[in-house]
This record gives C-alpha cells, sequence and structure tokens, in this order.
C-alpha cells in the first residue's frame, strides 16, 4: 500500500469508528422529551448553534475552530463513556480516563491529524481560550435549552439545583454576555415554573 | 422586548425547531447496523470527515463553508421529511416539498441569518460551486462507508445496484479524485462480496 493510500485508510477507519458516537447517550433528552440524546447529535447541535450565535461573542474568535472543537468535544466517550455534569465521582477520574481514551482513539489517525485534534480537545477542556470558552458555554447552554423545553425532564431525573445550573453557564458571562444573561432568564423561569429546585 | 431581544428569542426558536431533526430518520444504518441512522447523527459526522478528508479538494475549498453546508444541508427534512437517494417517485416533487419547508424553517430566523442559511442550501443542492461539490460528494460518501460497514444492510433491503452508487458518487470524480477512487474501490469490494447487486 502507498504511503497516501495507508493514510486516507487511517483516516477512513477513524471516521467509522467515530460512528460509536451515534451510540453513547447523554442525561440530557431530546427537546421533544422521546428519549435521550446522543453525542453526534448533542456535537451536530453545537455546531449550528456556533453559526447563529457566534454574533454574540465579546471577543474576536474564529468560527472555523469554534466548530471544529463542538465537532469534536466529545468523541473521547466512544473509549470513556458519558460522564455527567453534576457526577462528583465520575468526574473524579475523567480526566484519566478519557486521556487513555484520546490516545487510543486520536492514536488511529495520521500524526498531522492527531496532533490537530488532540489540541483542539485539549484546548476545548482547558476552557482558557476565547474559542474554547465561546465552545464550552454552547455546551452547557444547548441542555438547558432541552431541559426547558421537556419542563426539565432531566434535571427533574438527577435532582439538578438552579446554582448548579448557573455555575455551569458562568463561563458565557465574559465571553457572551446576552448569551449568559439569557441562560440565566431561563433558569430564573424553569425555577418558577417548577422545572428546576432552586 | 427590545429589537436585539427578539433577535435572540428568534434564534433560540430555530435551535430547539431545529432538535426535530434528531428524529427524521434515514434509510442508511449506523455502523453497527443496530438501527438507522438520523440527520443530525449524519449531519454531524459529514462535518467530521469535511475536518480530515478537506485535504484531498483539488480545487480552492473553504472549510468553514464546506462544514456549515454539511450542518445545514438537511434541515428542510424536518418539514419535507427524508426522500430517499434512489427514490424516482420521491423526488418528483421534492424540490417543490423542499422549498416550502425552507420558507417556513429558515424563514423563523432573523433576515440576515435566514438568507445566509437558505443560500447555503441552495448552493448545496445545486452542487456548482467546489465547495458544494465537496460537501455533496461527503454526503455521499459517508452512506457507502456505513453500507460497507453493514455488509451492505440498506443496500440490500432497498435493492440498490452497484451503478446507482457509482452515479452517486461521481460528484467526487473531478473535485476529490481520491475520495472518488476510494469510493469505488468499496464498490468494487461491495459488489465481490455480495453486499450490493451489479
Amino acid at each position: 500500500m502507498t504511503a497516501d493510500k495507508e493514510r486516507l485508510e487511517e483516516q477512513i477507519k477513524f471516521i467509522v469508528q467515530a460512528d460509536e458516537a451515534k451510540n453513547i447517550f447523554r442525561h440530557t433528552y431530546l427537546a421533544d422529551g422521546s428519549r435521550n440524546e446522543n453525542d453526534a447529535e448533542h456535537s451536530w447541535h453545537l455546531a449550528l448553534m456556533a453559526m447563529l450565535l457566534f454574533e454574540y461573542s465579546n471577543e474576536d474568535i474564529n468560527l472555523l475552530r469554534v466548530m471544529k472543537m463542538v465537532v469534536i468535544h466529545d468523541l473521547v466517550e466512544i473509549f470513556a463513556g458519558d460522564t455527567f455534569a453534576y457526577d462528583e465521582k465520575g468526574y473524579s477520574d475523567k480526566e484519566e480516563r478519557e486521556k487513555a481514551a484520546a490516545d487510543k482513539l486520536f492514536g488511529m489517525l495520521p500524526k498531522d491529524n492527531e496532533n490537530e485534534i488532540r489540541k483542539l480537545w485539549e484546548e476545548f477542556d482547558a476552557m482558557e481560550s476565547s474559542d474554547s470558552r465561546f465552545a464550552s458555554g454552547l455546551d452547557r447552554l444547548q441542555p438547558l435549552l432541552n431541559n426547558y423545553a421537556t419542563k426539565g425532564k432531566s434535571w427533574k431525573k438527577d435532582n439538578v439545583k438552579a446554582d448548579n445550573v448557573r455555575k455551569r453557564i458562568s463561563v458565557l458571562k465574559d465571553i457572551a454576555p446576552e448569551l449568559w444573561k439569557y441562560g440565566n432568564e431561563i433558569i430564573e423561569k424553569s425555577v418558577e415554573k417548577g422545572y428546576l429546585k432552586d
């Protein structure tokens, strides 16, 4: 096999492996409440949100990088599983589990692709750069929208408190204050309506 | 409500409406054959493919535009339903149904967002620009990969012939000849293995 052919074979194998993100289910439900959503659907939803909500960024962000980040941000869960946002126990070994998963999954790719995706994923997780704070803010706003649409279905099931959600979306405060304010308004309405415990 | 607030409300309503793409199921199965895939998952998979396979484009293409196109390309199916690629009857009124769906769905957005998404969708469908031929090529290559992974599960079910698939992926011939060649190799292997009828 030529080097070029081998490169393409590796990329295709990774792409087929990534299909499993469609089988990693999250705590959040679809907006119609019919079932839990999976990582692939969730990541697509964030990419669409990035396209439309990009304009609310207070800082100079790169939409292409934000879209790449949200597309790949949950891929490691194929090998590491989904860790629920409010699960303290699950979070204790999340980093270790996900690093091993990243080695295994991203290591399937040609080195330059591996480096790019791994760096994007690490940047997303660190929430330090403008791009990653915006991307991460969307990742935390989207379940809020779906929870509100389902009258708090997963909040109730998981006994989530308003303060937990407020804290989660605080990453948006500086990077996209209008989205942060909007998220907080939904939290207030959710508490009023009994979707979310104060 | 201020104009700004109204704008954000419209965008959020659209984003929540778009959640329904997670309930529009396609003929293609997941790579593990466990169930049909939906539009949201499929679109996410194409965005990931665009990131990795971008380098095979023979022409100067814009990755951000390609990613935007694949993210929004099936949204109209929320109102128009999925039309199977090899369904001649369904194709006869596809254009009309999808145009009405685009009016309804994209019309939920502020005018500038509506114009951008509508133009991207029309460009994707026309398959004339480099960006749209590449995006459309991915849209036709991905089900081929998933069909091969499932030993032709949806090809067999829908009685698809190798020539139909060859014709579908021919959009890649000029824009990404290595991907086109790769697709044809999978078709040949699929015929040999009995996954696909010649």
